[in-house]
């Protein structure tokens, strides 16, 4: 059994999994950059240890420094988070060699999952259902005539890709060459990898992931499935449980697959196996994370589950102790991402201090933050600076509670999406539980902004305009945010 | 349907009800006496009113002005929360005769069940279990003599009673003649009324309650069980679900006689129907509570439901739209009630301002509070500032998510029951599932503090020694917390 475990993570994942850790009596590390000094994380954690780096990102992707603070410090596991090397076999095989156990799936199996063809193959051979679709590396010489033959619309992929980079969308074959060309491109400069694939396009795909965990024994179970349909440029930015696409038969079908995907693989620790799910009711295997992903509070919450203290069981090598038949899924979840960012000026990040921050509270309410006041968000990471999760008996009361928690939420002295995820949260489209991935996009005038940078001034200055009254016209912002929203949206 | 309701409440509850409020799209009004001007509730209302009176206490049990609050709002209907007129049945006759709904059961049933001894005799009449006791008012001539034959131990209680108070336990017949004088002299003192009744004392008895709701179509279900036999002085602390007490089968048969106490009553709205639970699985009828209980949270937390939004659903004349089964238990919560009173001293109540108050956050925490940083917390009201319910899968995890969550919690400016809370919760007693209503009194000797007010004054020195470094102190008291608890207490 772990007595101490390092956290090589930043930001709102690396204090929730000291959170699970301290709850579980288990000394924390935490190893960070110089920048994230202050944050509250590296200030909770029983120690810290620094990462140097030409940059502070580079820092968190030294691999050795990561390996030699573990020998330092004592700790016999690291948990990886989400991002950074949580996917990178490399790291997981230093660890071994060390002796140091990495909370998550082994190597090889990080390997198969992050080739997006050799996965592909994988779970098509094992007669799970993949995209109609061919792959370059088969026969390079035929592939421009076989991807014509899968028919359109049709989607070119690069083979070492993610994340949606250097994918096209090809609705007539008069430019597929042409287009095969450019995602060659794209994919040698984002991947260093040219290789490509090419799937049938499914028309309003919505993006319907399952949540497995297996244990060193061969057990594995599902934890129900999450839709992340929201998003703008492949990023989530709402995602909720249950999915409102799926009937239960539909649902069951989904889950089993993804657990039988898993199983093939032998899968141990959390993983998300990730599917398009079309218009007409299939779906079909995307890829597979092989790590915790950031919308896991909303499987949690309608699970009971702590997804991060199952990890560093399995990792310890206890047996789940559960069967899937005691994983019940309690009514509906739904999570925000707040970003630093200014959604009227095309979502370009927003720096600044923190000068004030009153999270939201109440019935069903979660707050995953990494921030506190007084701290500096930089460019230096992603944007993302908390995640509000609100859980409700029904899916239209989970939005209630999600406006509600946003316009209670306050935070001076950034920009922040919170309004944006409002409007999206009121957008008729997801109300009727209809978003698919393009919702953002084709809807975004509607999305915008109804007030002018004068109205928005004229809030703020009520709140920040005598020291003395700070702290009640704080107070007062999600009223002022509330009586804004319904009626100027 | 209602358009406005009135909330005739103030703190966190006041709070919790508005937010509920809000997300059904009704509009608020707030009424509340001229201290609470600056208190959250008050400010995130869309509207307030001012109530006044000879102290702070009389303006919130002020009828008259609070049905002219009604009026003059244009409120159709009023939400009690608890205390207060909660229970009263003349402010719901009042409301009815003004054309406005009392959010809570009908005045005849909040009399029956505020009656203890007419409450007691429904109760048996219809087959429910209520202790072997006799009651004064049956034959006051024989009362002695009946009350001796009951046999002991015995616990002698006001008719007119309620909450512990005048309450005698006689465990020697010898003294039951003086015992019982005793007890009709504090009854006067109290209750303005001397009647007695006697029942069998339950030895270490454990306190287990039951949630039903039933709406005006004669429909009814329970919310399962809540055990709250964590009490100082009659005044619950802790409160969790499920109850570590009960075995399936006895959680089916104490749910069913609440509901069907429930039921015989034709009840509607919230109420919970408390027992005293005996340590051979007896139970007895011990009274009703015909409004919300401070402790609903940990029902709300287990099973999805918002009882505030169920509440105000079947006073609009709503069926319920669902049947017991649709009701079932998810995981464990807790409900820590953060006070403001000195635990070393006797809990007096502690006054002053909120200097600094940074709520628990993550996995499973959920914090209501209706206090905010620069509010004063004076002695007109009781000392409950806020209450941090948890959520985990098991119930161990919820008790390490509750002391983390406590740990994490900064005040400053007031002392609070935190650090005792967290020592009831890691006692052994608690952790075993064994606490009855006398563990506070039996163990006040190992639940002390054991830090000196020197440690204690170094911790907090250390916070606020220098005011640019305030912020980040601060975030380091949860460690600092966490670092004394375990290994000090």
């Amino acid at each position: 059994m772990f007595q101490k475990v390092l956290i090589a993570n930043r930001g709102e994942i690396a204090l929730r999994i000291l959170r699970t850790l301290k709850g579980m009596g288990l000394a924390t590390v935490v190893a960070h950059h110089a920048v994230d000094a202050d944050s509250p994380a590296v200030l909770e954690a029983d120690e810290s240890v620094e990462l140097h780096g030409s940059t502070p990102v580079a820092a968190y992707l030294d691999i050795a420094q990561l390996v030699e603070a573990c020998r330092h410090s004592g700790a016999q596991a690291v948990h990886p988070g989400y991002g950074f090397l949580s996917e990178n076999a490399g790291f997981a095989r230093a660890l071994d060699e060390a002796g140091i156990v990495f909370i998550g799936p082994r190597a090889d199996t990080i390997e198969l999952m992050g080739d997006k063809v050799r996965a592909r193959n994988f779970v098509a051979e094992r007669g799970f259902p993949v995209a109609p679709g061919v792959i370059e590396d088969d026969d390079p010489a035929t592939f421009v005539e076989r991807a014509r033959q899968v028919g359109t619309p049709l989607l070119i992929k690069p083979s070492a890709g993610g994340g949606g980079k250097g994918m096209r969308i090809v609705r007539d074959l008069a430019v597929l060459e042409r287009e095969i060309e450019t995602a060659r491109r794209e994919g040698e400069r984002y991947f260093g990898d040219g290789r490509l694939f090419v799937e049938r396009y499914v028309e309003r795909p919505r993006h319907i992931e399952v949540q497995v965990m297996g244990d060193a024994h061969g057990q594995l179970v599902h934890f129900w499935e999450r839709e992340c349909s929201v998003q703008r440029r492949f990023q989530k930015i709402i995602e909720e449980t249950p999915s409102p696409a799926l009937s239960p038969v539909q649902r069951h079908d989904i889950c089993e697959a993804a657990a039988g995907i898993a199983r093939a693989a032998n899968y141990r620790g959390a993983g998300t196996v990730e599917f398009i799910y079309g218009a007409g009711g299939e779906f079909y295997f995307l890829e597979m994370n092989t790590r915790l992903q950031v919308e896991h509070p909303v499987t949690e919450m309608v699970t009971g589950f702590d997804l991060v203290r199952e990890q560093v069981r399995v990792a310890q090598g206890e047996p789940l102790g559960y069967t899937q038949a005691d994983i019940a899924q309690l009514g509906h979840a739904i999570e925000c991402r707040l970003y630093a960012e200014d959604s009227e000026h095309d979502f370009r990040p927003s720096t600044g201090d923190i000068l004030c921050w009153r999270p939201p509270s109440g019935p069903g309410v979660r707050v995953d933050v990494g921030v506190r006041e007084g701290q500096a968000v930089t460019a230096a990471f992603d944007p993302m600076i908390a995640k509000i999760i609100c859980h409700g008996n029904t899916r239209a009361q989970a939005i209630e509670r999600s406006i509600l928690a946003l316009e209670q939420s306050v935070l001076l002295g950034l920009t922040t999406n919170a309004r944006y995820l409002t409007r999206a949260l009121r957008h008729a489209e997801f109300r009727a539980g209809q978003a698919d991935t393009g919702m953002l996009a084709r809807c975004a005038d509607e999305l915008r902004e109804s007030l002018t940078p004068d109205d928005i001034d004229l809030v703020l200055a009520s709140a920040v305009l005598a020291d003395r009254e700070l702290l009640r016209a704080v107070h007062a912002i999600p009223a002022m945010h509330a009586a804004m929203g319904p009626w100027r949206n």
